[in-house]
């Protein structure tokens, strides 16, 4: 009614976000139900925290311990308190725990899913919202907590679809490498936290690049310089001889480890809980092949106290140009015994595991697993008359009600139009009542995926209309049946 | 390692905003995956969208019209420019649309479950984070795509647990009473929403308060006043008497509405596409009793432009001292064909439901409904000997592997506090394996309801605890079939 021109938005969404549709979404709830149901038959309980949490109880836990004050996006309440959206579900768990401490069945058992935020610089794949899915363990020391935790995650990347092969759970326990620096005579706070940096960035930088940080340091591409953790060469050898290891069975690494870790009481507690994680894992039938110990696993978190643990897919898809996609990790987690202590100045031991589920979900949508394409056909009834949708709807009724995913089409358009829909949403069979069926009574069936096979083998374009080999016309009271067996012969 | 006492942040959440756990938050999911089901099997598609909108993208269709500026939470990105957090699922799913409207395979189908946020004053009951599950056709102008929601709105109630009689859905179709207005003279755009908003107050102020809101206007309890949409005494009669026009069958309300309409175009097509609805309804098999006409329904939102429903659960729980419960409406939806235009300049036909989750959740635990207590039965392997985790967690592993939900337990404590852990987490059986026990090879188990049950009829404790009626030892390979019985005679 106003003269003025309307103000018309721009249609897009903020950058770093995204839509999800389609195979990627569907192999993201297929993973979340998964994983829930395994949570659930091992005791876990459902917990939902809220989104938001007063900044101050969050805290700054967050990966990149270089920009501590950033990473997260917050608001300043109408109070005057601020809230931060919460960047994993582990700092918002010991809030919780921390709260009703006195009230909760310990050990506390929970499990989460849901979206996550971090206010980063978005990038290709990096995304500012994604959804993790987490189990913990609360109020329990035992090294048999961590065990499970990863044969949670085993089980998970086994309920996604992955073979044995196809994934591996890398575990590790800081407290080692502790104990090797404690040997070398380097266990301050500050050169401890360098040296765990530089060891996390084994894979990026290899061998040489870790030997700078463990020295003096390393300057990057960009010129950039990153103090390194001033280790001697004797260190330096010690630490890189530590983080390499691994490899072959977990009771050879721990043989191995045994021979590096010297007599520092934290590195044979790290070493006891590594011993004790193994012979709960042979105990419940997770094998040298789907968990193994690898020292080189430090995790870039700063709360994590002993056990470590990543899980890693080694499936790779490829791009249509044939290089292979290496996924890499899809999931971690570790001990934080410290976590509940920021609010209570009491520790209270906790151990639990996070899966990417985004990150997950692409990767097995990229790989045709996970419940991707796992959908019910389609069938669509066809508006062929258009003052007839109440009958159309009752048809798609009585699709569904004989078990079939079924939609009666209601926008406008003629046939054409309508098979190019069906035939967009991936329908397997149209249904079609127009006058001539509705006056004999019958009903008309396309297979339409025996359809686009039939026609992308045909050449005669004349022969294949008056056949119509992937069409067929029955009596009203065997169409429902003639669907099923059109649905039966895919 | 710093001589500063450290800082403890008070664990608390945020006000307005709650941990969800237990039989509310299972009652959730329930939900959650039944809707979901419901909305696959009539071929809609999944979507997530982004927490985040950009504000102007966003708009401000809260249903509290009379503060449009507040009501979303916002915060200013890096770059300058405004996000806000979704408070709803509809104008996002515009947003989406008119991004993408080009390739979307029309009409569009989908559904979205997920939070939505109000930044509004707290109270009982009342939060600023909460799940809506909505279901949308965006593409179709006709009534039967209305119809279709209708008919999913009363599927989900009922897949919710809930029988006919225990719910009803309420349609009407705005343009009826647009029509009404038209043939008194009061159809100026501010007349009518004001019209429209003491429409929307019938069910809280009554008839009386509703005429002043029609009249010269209101004041309430607090003093302040609300203007009215100035009709006369015959106008408001007339709207009264349309409001009044509920009741009995669709035919007849239908019938009656006929008489009321005059000769507004606008009227009558709103009758037009009830008469359309209530013809697919029929057809489909939503009777009477699930679905009726009231033209008391408006809803509040700025954006609806024709039908409109909303699902009322008319089941009641009790309040302790046995006052009962009313739980009102859970869902509501509507046509909003100028939603996707704010973007596009073009009118997009669009019709959605949606429901409140949390809310709806909440109702159905109070009502002991939908899902709320259905976990499997949990067993509990007691911790009895020390250095014996690896065993008890096998056989933890044992149980799930025959398709129970089994928890070994990984805390510290004696038999007793491990028992009343059991307890307290509603486990059916405990598993006990001491020394004695494993030096027999055998295997003790107690069935814990049976035990409490029992205990709760015994008068003589000395017998009982010689009797021990609800444990039973039995040899090892024949413990996992006496947790089966135990579990099977619950």
């Amino acid at each position: 009614m106003s003269a003025k021109k309307p103000f018309r938005p721009k249609a897009r969404k903020p950058r770093g976000f995204e839509d999800r549709t389609g195979s990627v979404l569907r192999a993201e709830q297929h993973l979340i139900s998964a994983a829930t149901r395994i949570y659930d038959s091992w005791g876990f309980e459902p917990l939902q925290t809220p989104a938001f949490e007063y900044a101050e109880a969050l805290g700054k836990f967050l990966p990149d311990e270089e920009r501590p004050n950033e990473g997260v996006f917050a608001l300043e309440d109408d109070d005057g308190q601020w809230l931060s959206l919460r960047y994993d579900h582990t700092a918002p768990l010991a809030r919780f725990v921390a709260e009703h401490y006195q009230d909760l069945n310990k050990p506390y058992r929970r499990y989460q899913a849901g979206d996550v935020w971090r206010n980063e610089k978005p990038g290709p794949g990096r995304f500012r919202q994604f959804v993790q899915c987490d189990a913990d363990t609360v109020g329990s020391a035992s090294p048999a907590a961590d065990a499970e935790m990863i044969a949670l995650a085993s089980q998970v990347m086994q309920a996604a679809g992955l073979s044995t092969g196809e994934y591996l759970v890398r575990v590790n326990d800081r407290r080692i490498l502790d104990g090797v620096l404690e040997t070398i005579g380097a266990s301050e706070p500050d050169r401890r936290i360098r040296v765990l940096r530089a060891a996390d960035k084994l894979d990026r930088l290899g061998r040489e690049g870790v030997a700078a940080l463990l020295g003096e340091g390393r300057k990057d591409e960009s010129g950039d310089f990153t103090e390194g953790a001033k280790l001697d060469t004797a260190g330096i050898d010690t630490v890189l001889g530590f983080l390499d290891a691994g490899g072959g069975s977990r009771a050879e690494v721990i043989a191995r480890l045994e021979g590096l870790v010297g007599a520092s009481e934290t590195g044979k507690a790290g070493l006891a809980a590594l011993s004790e994680i193994h012979d709960v894992l042979s105990a419940i039938g997770v094998k040298d092949d789907q968990a193994v110990f690898d020292p080189s696993i430090v995790r870039g978190l700063g709360y994590y106290t002993g056990p470590v643990y990543e899980a890693e897919l080694l499936a790779t898809a490829h791009y249509d140009d044939g290089k292979p996609i290496q996924f890499g990790s899809v999931g971690g987690g570790g001990r934080y015994d410290d976590l509940v202590a920021r609010f209570t100045g009491q520790a209270v031991p906790a151990t639990g595991f996070s899966f990417g589920v985004s990150r997950f979900a692409a990767a097995l949508s990229a790989l045709g697993r996970g419940g991707a394409g796992d959908e019910a056909p389609l069938v669509i009834v066809v508006a062929a008359e258009k003052d007839r949708s109440a009958d159309y709807l009752a048809m798609a009724a009585e699709l569904r009600a004989a078990g079939f995913r079924a939609e009666a089409f209601v926008g406008g358009g003629n046939m054409g139009k309508q098979m190019k829909y069906a035939d967009r949403r991936g329908a397997h069979a149209a249904v079609i009542v127009g006058s001539n069926e509705r006056e004999a009574g019958e009903v008309t069936i396309k297979d339409l995926k025996l359809g686009a096979r039939l026609a992308a083998n045909i050449e005669d374009n004349k022969a294949w209309r008056e056949e119509q080999p992937a069409q067929s016309t029955v009596k009203r009271d065997q169409w429902v049946e003639e669907v099923r067996a059109i649905l039966a012969r895919r």
